[in-house]
Parts: C-alpha cells; structure tokens; sequence
C-alpha cells in the first residue's frame, strides 16, 4: 500500500482553498488542536464529529496545504504546515487560531452558564 | 422606500461567516477595492461579475458583517467595516487583505506575461 498521499507544494497553496478550509467550525477545531498539541493521530478527533465526516475534512485540510498527513502503520498521523502557510500568507494562521480560541473560549463559556441555567430552571417545553 | 437594511452588530459577527465571505475570489476583489479606494458605489464593481451575482456578492459581504451599505437617492454606497472587523478578529482582515494584493499581483503578472507570449507566438489550436 505505497499510496503516494497529494500535498501542494507551499507556493501553490492558493487563498481561497485555504479560506474555505478554514471556513468550517469543525475543521478549524482540528486546525486548533494539531496547534496546541502537535501531530496527532487522526483518531484523536473522533469526539468532533463521525469518523465519514473527518475523513473528509482531513482530505479538505490537506488538499488545501494546512496539514500534512503521514502513514504509520494502520494509522495516520497529521501535523499542522504552520511555517509553510506562514512563509505563504503572513499572520493570516495566527489571525484565524486567535479568533477561534476566543470563539471556542465564548462557546464554553455559553454552554458552562446554559448548563448553570437548566440546572436552576428545568427546561420549559413551551417554546416560547 | 424606508426598508432597513440589515448589518450585524460587531459582536455578532462570526468567524465562520466572515471566512465563508472571504473564500470567494470575487468578494476579495470587492474588500480590496474598498479597502483601498474607501466609500464606493456598488457600480464601480460592475467590471467584475455580472450584476445579478454582484448583488449577491454585496449581500454576503454585508450580512457577514464586512460592509456596511446605505442608501443614497437611486444609489448604494458600501464601506468596508475595518475596524469593527478589526476589534472583533484582530489582524485577520489585515493578513487578508496583504495575501489577496500579493495574489492579484501574480495574477497580473501572469495575465502580463500570458499576453507576450501570445504576442510573440500566435495561439495553435492544437490542444497539446
């Protein structure tokens, strides 16, 4: 199984690709994590979404030149092409990992007082 | 004709909008123009798409939170919301906007050197 696995080369990485990649909330969670934690096997986002769809959003970060994904074994494991895509767009990766972190940090934060709230209030099944 | 037009508060625009807003080569072109020229008349995009997909393309752009559009007599002016883009994503529209000018150059440069070789060798209508 000697499959070659496609990256772009860095100066054909190309803005929109990259734009859309970053564009969905999952995908960028995962961008985010291969930041904080460094290579990771794939199977350490299996809590984001179905193992179909990961997949997926694995082939969408690597075609667009954001990951780089070596075969180890039955596994593969991903880094993120950090310096590649800094050398490509400057601050453009650190720009969108900051405003994920603040978006994730407000999510928590509304998901920690909307559990503080049903906590004290059960749930009402009247929609308004 | 008082119909509002709606724009999103600062603190409800959101990551994934403005990514989405952004992917799209067009609407580059249209933040570039008014991030450059400042206050424009949607008009002076016409050179860019038809004028139905410009409408749509205004729409995104406004409703992501990117510009702000008002009316003037039979007109629209738009403005590219910079700073409230700025202090909601801090240096994303900036990384942004440095990698769309960086793109437009080469694509200039290659649509400049594209035309001197078409000058120089006429186009054969052999495929290969």
């Amino acid at each position: 199984m000697a499959k070659t696995i496609f990256h772009p080369e860095t100066d054909q990485i190309e803005l929109t690709t990259v734009l859309e990649a970053l564009s969905d909330p999952i995908r960028r969670d995962i961008v985010l994590g291969l930041s904080e934690d460094g290579e990771q096997n794939c199977s350490s986002f299996n809590g984001l979404s179905s193992k179909t769809n990961l997949t997926y959003h694995y082939v969408r970060l690597r075609e667009a030149g954001l990951t780089r994904t070596r075969p180890m074994g039955t596994h593969r494991l991903i880094t993120l092409r950090a310096d590649d895509i800094e050398s490509r767009f400057p601050g453009l990766l650190a720009a969108v990992l900051a405003a994920a972190r603040a978006e994730r940090a407000q999510r928590q934060a509304e998901d920690l007082s909307a559990s503080l709230i049903g906590e004290a209030r059960p749930r009402s099944e009247d929609g308004a």
